[in-house]
C-alpha cells in the first residue's frame, strides 16, 4: 500500500466518523423514545404452523407459538403451495433472470396474472415484487397519467399508499378515516377536476372495514375513480377469496383493486387488478415495475396455486373466522381489553410503549408465545397494542394457552 | 338491483370512460413513438440453461436459446441453489408471513445478511425485496438522515438510484458519466456541506466500468461518503464474487455497497453492505424496508447458497469471461458492430428503434434466438441495440449459431 493510499484511508476514517455521527444520533433519538426495534429471529416449521423456532442472540433455540403472523390462513405451508414451489424450482430454476421486458417474463407469472384477473372479475392484472411496490409505483403512475388529478386519501392509509400518492405529485386531500361526509365534502370541493379516491378495505391495526359500496356511490356521484387496497382481505373474504369487495358484491364498482400475495396467499409479491387499459398503462409507465427483476417462476407458481386453491375451498376461511371469534370471546371473558372488531384481527390495547414491549417480552420468554408489540409510528401514541392474528391452525388449546398467558402477563405487569 | 344502483353503475361506466381516455392517449403516444413493448412469454428449463420455451400468444411453444438473461452465471439453475430453495420450502414453507419486525424475520434471511456482510468485508448487511427497492429506499433514507446533504450522482445512474436520490429530497448534482474532473468540480463547489457520491461499478447498457478507486480518492479529499451500485458485478468479479470493488482492491474504501440477488446470484432480492451503524439506521428508518413483507425463507436460503458457492468457486467466473470474450471475437470477426467493452456485456448497436425491434423479431422467429431489443428510454435515441449476455453455459456451438443468425439478420435487414 502506497503512503498515498494510507493517507487516503486515514482520511476516509475521519470522513466516516463525521457521517456516522448523524446515523448514531438518529438511532439515539429512537432509543430515547423507546422506539428502537429488535427483530425476533424466527424459523417457521412447515406442517406445524403456528409452531416455530425462536433463535436467541446466543444461538439457543426455543419452540414457540406464533400469534402475529400475517400468513392469515397458513397457506405458506399448504401442500399444494409448497409443491407448486418446489416442482417449479426443479423445472425452471430459482430466479426469473431479468425484468419483465428483458428475459424475465416467465410463463408462471403470466398465468398468475390471469388467475388474479379472474379472482377479481377484472379484465387484467399486473404483478409487482410486493404489495408495497404495487401501491407505491401503481398509485404514483396512475396519478401521473391523469392530468390535474386530485387524490382523496383516507387518513389511516398504509405507508405504501402515502408514498404512492406523494410520488404521483398530485394534489392530495385527506379525508377523516372512513368518514363519508368528509369524503363527500372534499369531492364536492374538487369540482370538475379528475379525482381518485384511495382507501383500504380492512385497516390492519384496528381491524375495521371501509364502507366500500357507499364510497363507490360517492365516487360515481362526483365522477371519481376508485383505488382499493385489499391487502388484508384477499384470500380471506368473499366466496372465492376476492376480498371484502367480493363479500359486499361491489367488486365491479371499484376501478382498481390492489392486493398482496404475501399475507392471505402465504407467498410474496403484490398486484393490481383493473381494466386492460389501466393495467397496460401501469405496465408501460411504472418505473417500479419496469426497472426491476420479475418475480421468480417458483414464487409465481406457488402464489397461483394458493389463489386457485382458495377460490374453491372455503374451509380455511370458515375455520379462520371461527377461531378468530373464539379468540376474541376467550380474551374478553378473561377481562382483557380487546378492541371490538368485525374482522379476523384481534388488537389488545396496552396504551404505553414500554409496557407493551414488556408484555411481549414476557409472553415470549415465559410463555413461548410470540406477539410483536405494535408501537408508534405504526399506531398512534397511547394506543400501543398487541395485535393478535388467529389462523385456522390455532386450535382451541392454543387459544386457552394464549388466554392464560395474557392474563398472567396482565396481572404481573399490573396492566389495565 | 335497485334502480338507484343501476343508475350508479351507468354513471360509473361514463366515469370510467373519461378516465380510460387518459390511459388510452398515453399508450397511443408510446405506440406512435414505436416504444410500446410486448413481453415475450418465456419458460426457463432448469438444467438446460440457456434453453427455454417460448410461448406464443396462440399457445404454441418453440424451444429457443436465451441470449439476454441477467442470470449471468446461470446460478438460477445451480443444483446447490435449487436444492437450498426446495429443502427450505419443505422445512419452513413458502412465504415469510410478515414484515421483518412482525413475525417475518426468518433465520435464513438473518444468515443471508451475515453471508453478504462477509462477502463485502463490511460489518453488516441489510436485505430488501429487490435491488430496486434497496436503491430507492436505501439512498433516500441515507440522504434524509444527513442534514443538508448534497448528492453527486453519475449521469448514467439507473432509474432506481434516480428515484432514491429524488425521494431523499437532497440537493442533487449530476456529474458527467465517469468524469473525474467534473465530479471534482462539483465536490469543490459543494464546499463544507455533507456530500454523498452515488455511482455504479458496471453500467449495464454500455458495459463500461467506473474508476472506483479514483472516485474514492476524490471522496476522501473532499470529505464525501460513497454509495456504489454493484448490481451487475456481484458474483461475477473479484476473487470471491465481491464485485469490481473487490477486484480492484477498494472494497473497504466505499461507504455503502449495494447489490442484487437477482442477477449474478440467480434469485431475487437486493441488499446494502456497510457499517453496522449505517445498516441499523436504514433498518430503522427506511419505509420501503419497514412496511413490507420480508423475503421468503426459501429464497433467502437459495440466495445464500449462491453467494456462498461463488465465494469458493471461480470456475463460473472464468468460463463466463472466456465465453464473453469468445462471443465478442466471433461477432467482430463477422463484421458486426460490437460496442467495445471491458466486461461481460456485449452490446451490438442498431441505432434505430424499429430496425432494432425487427432484428430481434427475426432472430426469435427465424433463428429461435431470444435477444430483447433495447430502445429509448433505457438507452439514448440513436443508440438502440441488442444487448447480448453470454454465460458459462453458452457453448462455442451456441456462439457459432448466434454469429450466423446475426449475420443473416444484418444482411436481410440491410443493417450497417
Ligand atoms: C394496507 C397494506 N398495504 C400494503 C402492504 C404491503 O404489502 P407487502 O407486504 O406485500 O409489501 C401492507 C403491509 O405489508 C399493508 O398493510
Ligand atoms: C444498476 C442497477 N441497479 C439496480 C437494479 C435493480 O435490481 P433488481 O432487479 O434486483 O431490482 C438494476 C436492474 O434491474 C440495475 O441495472
Amino acid at each position: 500500500m502506497s503512503s498515498d493510499e494510507t493517507f487516503a484511508t486515514a482520511e476516509n476514517n475521519c470522513v466516516a466518523k463525521i457521517y456516522e455521527r448523524h446515523f448514531h444520533e438518529s438511532l439515539e433519538r429512537l432509543h430515547g423514545e423507546r422506539r428502537y426495534r429488535v427483530f425476533a429471529d424466527i424459523e417457521r416449521i412447515s406442517g406445524r404452523f403456528p409452531a416455530a423456532r425462536w433463535r436467541r442472540s446466543d444461538g439457543t433455540i426455543t419452540e414457540i407459538t406464533v400469534w402475529c403472523s400475517n400468513d392469515y390462513l397458513g397457506m405458506g405451508q399448504h401442500p399444494e403451495v409448497v409443491s407448486a414451489l418446489t416442482a417449479t424450482a426443479l423445472r425452471c430454476g430459482a430466479g426469473a433472470g431479468g425484468t419483465r421486458n428483458i428475459a424475465g417474463n416467465n410463463s408462471p407469472l403470466v398465468d398468475l396474472e390471469a388467475e388474479l384477473a379472474d379472482l377479481h372479475d377484472k379484465e387484467a392484472s399486473l404483478v409487482f415484487t410486493s404489495g408495497y411496490v404495487s401501491n407505491q409505483t401503481g398509485i404514483s403512475t396512475i396519478g401521473k397519467l391523469i392530468p390535474d388529478c386530485v387524490v382523496l386519501s383516507d387518513a389511516l392509509n398504509h405507508n405504501s399508499i402515502i408514498e404512492g400518492v406523494r410520488q404521483s405529485s398530485c394534489e392530495k386531500r385527506i379525508f377523516r378515516h372512513n368518514d363519508l361526509d368528509h369524503l363527500e365534502a372534499l369531492l364536492r370541493e374538487a369540482g370538475d377536476r379528475p379525482k381518485l379516491v384511495v382507501f383500504e378495505s380492512i385497516y390492519s391495526m384496528d381491524g375495521d372495514v371501509a364502507p366500500i359500496g357507499a364510497i363507490c356511490d360517492l365516487a360515481d356521484r362526483y365522477g371519481a375513480m376508485t383505488y382499493l387496497d385489499e391487502v388484508h382481505a384477499v384470500g380471506l373474504y368473499g366466496a372465492r377469496g376476492g376480498g371484502i369487495s367480493e363479500r359486499d358484491g361491489v367488486m365491479n364498482r371499484v376501478s382498481v383493486i390492489e392486493g398482496t400475495l404475501a399475507k392471505g396467499f402465504g407467498c410474496i409479491g403484490g398486484y393490481i387488478s383493473a381494466s386492460r387499459l389501466i393495467c397496460d398503462a401501469v405496465r408501460c409507465f411504472a418505473p417500479g415495475f419496469i426497472f426491476t427483476t420479475a418475480l421468480p417462476p417458483p414464487i409465481a407458481a406457488a402464489a397461483r396455486a394458493s389463489v386457485r386453491y382458495l377460490k374453491h375451498s372455503s374451509a380455511e376461511r370458515e375455520a379462520h373466522q371461527r377461531q378468530a371469534a373464539a379468540t376474541k370471546r376467550a380474551l374478553r371473558a378473561a377481562g382483557l381489553p380487546v378492541l371490538p372488531t368485525e374482522t379476523h384481527i384481534v388488537p389488545v390495547v396496552v396504551g404505553d410503549a414500554e409496557l407493551c414491549k414488556a408484555a411481549a417480552d414476557r409472553l415470549l420468554e415465559r410463555h413461548a408465545i410470540y406477539i410483536q408489540p405494535i408501537n408508534y409510528p405504526t399506531v398512534p401514541r397511547g394506543t400501543e397494542r398487541l395485535r393478535i392474528t388467529p389462523s385456522p391452525y390455532h386450535e382451541d388449546s392454543h387459544i386457552e394457552q394464549l388466554t392464560a398467558a395474557l392474563a398472567e402477563t396482565w396481572d404481573t405487569l399490573s396492566l389495565a
